[in-house]
């Protein structure tokens, strides 16, 4: 059986990393960044579909055109942070499952489905979405994830051939400790959880 | 800035992890079905909103409820898991928004809007599913992550209140090497993202 990872790596992934909203003066190599997805892409989906997709917008030019999707409370943070990986998910992932998923004819299940298609994108991009967040943090980078953005015009400004579906964005960076807000309280076990 | 973590946690979460089919004669203790709660629930989720909820299959009689709900593929490998977590989402999260996230009137975000209430306890629950998933590996735990069940039985027989909403299935226990299929291929970086 394998041990428990030590005490630290605990408090990295999970019990001290924070949602950053404050960004220090220190670049997200694109190393760390290609990294973090060589890693995550390990994480389990159902039947190794493995829709998410990515853009890191880093280039003053690539923000520029993610800016107008932007809620107001997101503007700022997210120009000033050092790189905004967009998540989206492929709505058309069942084209590489001869390939991802051999051992059976997988593409059958999806092609001419589109509420399974949509369904199963979205819980598998979203799955892998948390995987390249632990996957950041475990690199010893800070993350901002945001929901409140405008999905139209991101989808039509960075995927425009219109198979990638966008889901939300993350911030990331070196962060701030100093602008971080106070942190929410969470749910009991109790409340989360019962074992029958 | 925080170093990376040492080199057998991404090998223990990502880089050697595997989705196990087949169980060693070892429980699953309930202390760390609890500890992997109590640690996986600290991870973000927009507004704090903590939509994840569990139902820790464990017990002869509980596993009998679940198994007429099972995909054919998925019954011996179930039955025979030391404990099989169902992993739904609450619809009616938004109701303790003002305790989790007491900095605006978040719950008036969501009152009312069906549309919004659905795809965030969805996209929410399952960021945390994934949470989840790396907390039981990070304990030493193996999983075993299925999406091939009927979800109306489930809901009726584990959430008959209606208010919980089933989105896929762990077994975990300790693995048993002897039983994995081939590891499947992924995509390369450039299939999944691209920095601009």
């Amino acid at each position: 059986m394998k041990p428990r990872l030590p005490s630290e790596a605990f408090a990295q992934l999970f019990l001290e990393a924070r949602t950053h909203n404050g960004w220090r003066d220190e670049p997200a190599p694109d190393a760390l960044l290609e990294e973090a997805v060589e890693i995550a892409k390990w994480g389990p989906t159902s039947a190794n579909c493995s829709p998410l997709r990515i853009v890191f917008v880093r280039s003053g030019e690539a923000k520029a055109r993610l800016a107008p999707a932007l809620a107001p409370g997101n503007l700022d943070k997210t120009m000033a942070a050092p790189a905004t990986a967009i998540l989206g998910y492929d709505i058309e992932f069942y084209e590489k499952l001869p390939r991802l998923f051999p051992a059976a004819d997988a593409r059958s299940w999806f092609a001419g489905n589109p509420d399974l298609i949509e369904e199963t994108a979205f819980r598998n991009g979203t799955l892998q979405a948390a995987y390249l967040i632990l996957a950041l943090r475990a690199l010893g980078l800070d993350t901002g994830p945001m929901s409140g953005f405008d999905k139209a015009v991101v989808d039509r400004e960075f995927f425009p051939d219109g198979k990638t579906k966008s889901n939300f964005l993350v911030n990331i960076g070196y962060g701030d400790p100093a602008r971080l807000h106070p942190r929410g309280p969470r749910l009991s076990f109790e409340e989360m959880a019962r074992i029958i």
